[in-house]
């Protein structure tokens, strides 16, 4: 897809030199407004992951890469007290998400750059930074297009097709994970529709993957979670594809709260159920998703969602981020080094090597 | 539950004589505000039933029925006249919601009274009206003591239960078909603790159903709709009770979208999944699910649904109001006259003789 036959959104870029600026989509605004914004300083850069203008794993480690770019511009001196700079930067950046595994990951690069940079001057230091954020994005395009290339021929021309919350091109330097089966898909010439649903409680479906769709040209219908199960009964629906925030090495997998009701449904209309994710998403440490352990959210996104109180002010909830779906409930799993089907030990080691140590994603 | 030992609120209940008042909870301030207000008009109770403060077929039809009496105060003349001017009142009333069956069973209920009535006087023609509207909505209450009576028996002490929307006191003139199993099991001294589904797109569940739960003090938690199935996985939960808007010969049941794949979720963890609906929703000319036409709804619901975008302008959404749970996947359905299990044609024929005539709604 590096010429694609769609129009993509570029989530990030950058324009210029060591001395350049870095592009985002504002999606905060989404999907009232489309804003390109200008990041200039590491100050917008922490800003704009922390406010979560820019989100999803990947695309938080292309960020955070390109901000440790923008925190040198005016950083001057030796040698020793450039990788100084840069360590501060990367300590700095490191604040803007705690919990964000990939941040981590990206400014750990950019710190080994710092570290082994072997030239002279400190453009040269600057221009090895930069180069290596390139890398990064540049990384996580391709493993986009891989995925968007093994997982394509799962879909069949005229499919009906759904996905859960946003692990597409908005979550991502390039095409997604989930979403670039689909944009890989329309590449080939078939004609496909997809129900997105609308992912109560942060609705990354209605607001970022139906935007994103919609921008390429995708048929896409929004609907609401529960209605996923009487779609898939009435509307053809014939392949389920989500994202995955973590994968065990079984390849149990957890993604956002809802995945598993989704797989529970497609189960039973014999609607195959993929799940597209890097390598990096597996944890091999992890022998089970009975391990994985899930994130409780403030209640406050479930009463107070969207600005206004929609249960009583006093109401307990039970907000888990995330679900698992286990293993004999998916009928492959994509990444950028192959698929995985039938999902099981044997198939994932066949495909992932590794421990968890994320690549790009 | 005459005498209930828990707290229940009152939908509407009438201050007065012929010349008195309804009053009713202001359903559209839930769960911000709790105001009752005063009806005194028929204008003011078309109003009521139009814009949903009451709302819910049971609690339409009680409310029509005390519109009837309202829309008699100043009415004078001959039994003639005053039949005439009933009838006038009905028509009106019938404009407020015209697709709801209850309504239209209620005012023909009190067109009944007006047109058989043999006594003398303009105070006995309105005394009779009331009377009638009276029982409508004692019946109405009668049916909820029933249902709750026969479906308290399903719920063991110590159960963890869920529930879809709101088929409780808000939506009746009593406490409702599926949560009074809930009412009449705490009655019963048993302990339980309700997940209820927020039940998008018009979030019944999070601002009525936990609302009136909570007020009658049952432990509840507010989840996403999505999140029902993983609280069956890791909550404990062993009963899903709903109500039900159709019900087919074969038990096949239309209830508010979502409840279908509530349904798979409960088959996969072995919950239990009672529907609790009054006999007047059976309509035994439908053979099966297949024949009930599912309304579809505004795409507004879904894409400003709280007041601002969220979701693409111009999205396409799949909006059905209802869906369908197949019999297979419903373990009993509890009504006023007792409980079909297993769910099948034959079953469903012992319990229920009649054709279509909403009784009590």
């Amino acid at each position: 897809m590096d010429k694609p036959g769609i129009s993509m959104i570029e989530t990030i870029s950058w324009q210029g030199g060591i001395d350049g600026e870095a592009r985002i989509i504002d999606q905060t605004l989404l999907p009232d407004e489309f804003v390109i914004k200008s990041i200039r300083t590491k100050e917008d850069m922490w800003e704009a992951i922390k406010v979560l203008r820019v989100r999803g794993a990947p695309l938080i480690g292309c960020s955070a890469a390109y901000g440790v770019v923008l925190g040198m511009k005016g950083a001057r001196g030796d040698l020793k007290a450039l990788s100084k700079t840069a360590h501060e930067v990367c300590d700095y950046l490191a604040t803007s998400r705690p919990t964000a595994v990939n941040l981590f990951w990206a400014l750990g690069e950019m710190r080994k750059v710092a570290d082994g940079f072997e030239g002279e001057g400190e453009s040269a230091f600057k221009e090895a930074l930069l180069s290596r954020a390139h890398e990064i994005l540049e990384q996580d395009r391709e493993m986009g297009r891989a995925i968007g290339r093994f997982g394509a021929d799962l879909i069949p021309n005229g499919a009906a097709c759904i996905t859960h919350c946003n692990a597409g091109a908005l979550a991502t330097g390039g095409t997604g994970t989930a979403l670039s089966l689909f944009y890989a898909a329309k590449e080939q010439g078939k004609t496909i529709r997809v129900f997105s649903d609308e992912t109560r409680p942060l609705l990354q479906g209605s607001r970022l993957t139906a935007f994103e769709l919609m921008r390429s040209g995708i048929d896409t219908t929004v609907i609401v979670d529960s209605a996923a199960a009487h779609a898939m009964r009435t509307q053809g629906i014939s392949v389920a594809v989500v994202g995955a925030d973590r994968i065990a090495a079984n390849g149990d997998t957890a993604n956002k709260i809802g995945t598993y009701q989704l797989a529970i449904s497609a189960k039973r209309h014999e609607v195959q159920f993929i799940v597209a994710a890097p390598s990096s998403t597996f944890d091999l440490s992890i022998k089970s998703g009975d391990e994985i352990p899930i994130e409780e959210r403030s209640s406050d996104e479930i009463v107070r969602g969207f600005g206004k109180l929609t249960a009583p002010a006093d109401a307990k909830t039970f907000a888990p981020a995330f679900d698992v779906t286990p293993a004999e409930l998916i009928t492959a799993i994509v990444t950028e080094k192959g698929v995985i089907s039938p999902v099981n030990e044997g198939n994932v080691r066949k495909i992932i090597s590794h421990c968890r140590v994320p690549e790009i994603g």
